[in-house]
């Protein structure tokens, strides 16, 4: 039986980890840091990792936090903006661990519908007429988990909404670095910094099992989650920060993305054609780089039903209606491709294409 | 001048660090288990480490928990136990940033008198005719931040308390592992598995810097804790576990705890010394191990007076009142001890005893 194929979890290429670059970090960071990265210390993070990465973004030291992972930042903002009942927004989809945060802090999670060019003006503008949210969380590039890429023109929108209507924007970029093709957009950060958290999900570009995000914003807004954060965990790790501020100061970095946009182009060039192979007719995400793309599947076949027939072809894949924060989303499916080779992609989307057929013939 | 003497944090000694060990251990877990530590993972840890650990204390790894420091857990706690205004119990005083946590959960905090020798039962069985609490967090060895240990009679009345009213017991035991003398108690949970949750701030044996915090327990209820911890933080430092995991497989555990006692041991005698010396008639506990002890000083002397006083000799103290989470501790000091040398310590209790007395004289 052929080997199973995964379309699952979003996680990088294991064959994408610079191993022997992190021994030799690692060696330095203990040799050079030990003392601190061994200690307690700070929750704004390791000090001259926190340096680096100001100096990468162009901001000041005091605009930079670090974190244990990106998606705890999700929780700070939690404990600093929700009280039980406040309204929020996503785009919906949205990422899933997001909203089941976001919904443990008993906050209304309200969905702006997403386009393949950002969220629907439209319907944002027909929700703020409603309630002004404490914040809008938005992944302009390379949406997770759709794959759509907000537009420069409504990136200017949002960004000047915001500032007319007094609300955050929460703008997570995990994916904005690997852009395989394309031009790049301003980050709404730039756009409106005054309005603006930028958070990432860092380490992915090296290894997520550092755990380290980063938070850039105000100083002052980010004095209240550091001390949210200390509250929380009083230190996060230093040892692999300490390790990963290393292999950053080696100046290793720009050279390692370029090494997973190389690696992760053919990738998604793959599941492209695969798409206008197998299943020509699928309403599919065209994005131009990050880690995920999606399909809506035909009317009246749903996700649910051709995961369950999918198996039988060992071909796994994620349901869809935990990306959507009011329902929905029954004909949705994403389509993680980094850590599949481009013969395990065109190999997986036959079989998608196959389930689907069957799963319309039953 | 002389030199600024710390009785602030409880912070292990840095010259304690085996750093020369963990540049080792941290080559050896990169390259042998480099591809899973940079990946994400389960939020059950890094599975040799939480093998290892659960061997340790004798355990089944689904009885075993690794998270990023033993502070989060208490954060797991409040979202598995706490609706707001539910009822908890600590020791009065206890750690000061886990009643923080307990009060961001919105938890109704019931202090339980501490004596020298742990709760004073008759005030824990009087706080029980009023409210059956979600949990008793305690801290029944060398607590911080008084320094008391719970005797074994009270430690079988507790265990006994906690099966007759159904509460829960969270017992901390970060400072069990550093006894410099006497006997050691049975845990509550080796006296009441079937209600204990038992948590340590493991890699504060090595150095607190990787974050590595284990809690055991009931597999069944740890499974919910677990799935608290994925919606957290996905996957705690793999990196740090990793590293942590080749550091202890190596054997390296016992001496290093050897190491610590034959470091700290002469530090709690010289504050016990100095404390007989300088302020002979202070109400001081005196430990048999750990981080801490704690005087109360003499009535009408309070430690916000000693404190602000205490800073013209240049030695930092910390207040006493965050650790009681009903009020009180308005004459409570706690000195952490581990991070002076001997004479450190003499001199700063020397300039503590000069302290309270020129505020008595004020």
């Amino acid at each position: 039986m052929a080997d199973t194929i995964n379309f699952t979890r979003g996680v990088p290429a294991t064959e994408s980890f610079p191993l022997a670059d992190i021994v030799e970090a690692a060696k330095q960071a203990i040799q050079k840091h030990g003392t601190v990265i061994m200690q307690y210390g700070k929750s704004t993070g390791f000090l001259p990792l926190r340096e680096w990465l100001a100096d990468w973004y162009k901001v000041s030291v005091d605009q930079t936090l670090i974190s244990n992972g990106s998606l705890q930042l999700i929780e700070f903002f939690g404990f600093h903006f929700i009280t039980p009942g406040d309204v929020v927004f996503t785009e919906a989809p949205s990422y899933d661990r997001t909203i089941t945060l976001l919904k443990r802090h008993q906050a209304k999670v309200v969905g702006i519908p997403l386009e393949a060019d950002g969220p629907n003006i439209e319907a944002l503008e027909h929700a703020l007429a409603k309630h002004t949210p404490k914040f809008f969380y938005i992944i302009p590039d390379f949406q997770n988990p759709s794959g759509a890429t907000c537009s420069l023109e409504k990136r200017q929108k949002i960004a000047a909404l915001a500032k007319q209507h007094n609300f955050w924007l929460i703008e997570d970029a995990p994916y904005r670095p690997l852009r395989y093709r394309g031009k790049e957009h301003p980050t709404l950060f730039e756009l409106c910094p005054q309005r603006t958290f930028h958070m990432l999900s860092f380490s992915k570009l090296i290894g997520p099992g550092p755990r380290i995000g980063i938070l850039y914003g105000n100083a002052e807004m980010l004095k209240k989650i550091m001390k949210i954060a200390e509250d929380t965990y009083v230190t996060p790790s230093l040892l692999s920060q300490g390790i990963i501020y290393e292999y950053c100061r080696s100046g290793k970095l720009p050279a390692q993305i370029e090494k997973l946009k190389a690696l992760y182009a053919p990738r998604l060039q793959a599941c492209l054609d695969a798409l206008d192979k197998y299943l020509p007719d699928a309403q599919a995400t065209r994005p131009e780089g990050g880690f995920f793309l999606s399909v809506t599947l035909p009317e009246g076949t749903t996700t649910a039903k051709v995961l369950e027939r999918a198996k039988a072809h060992n071909l796994n894949l994620a349901e869809g209606e935990a990306f959507f924060p009011e329902g929905g989303g029954e004909r949705f499916l994403r389509l993680p491709y980094c850590a599949l080779t481009p013969e395990e992609i065109d190999d997986g989307i036959q079989r998608l294409a196959v389930t689907v057929k069957e799963v319309q013939e039953q």
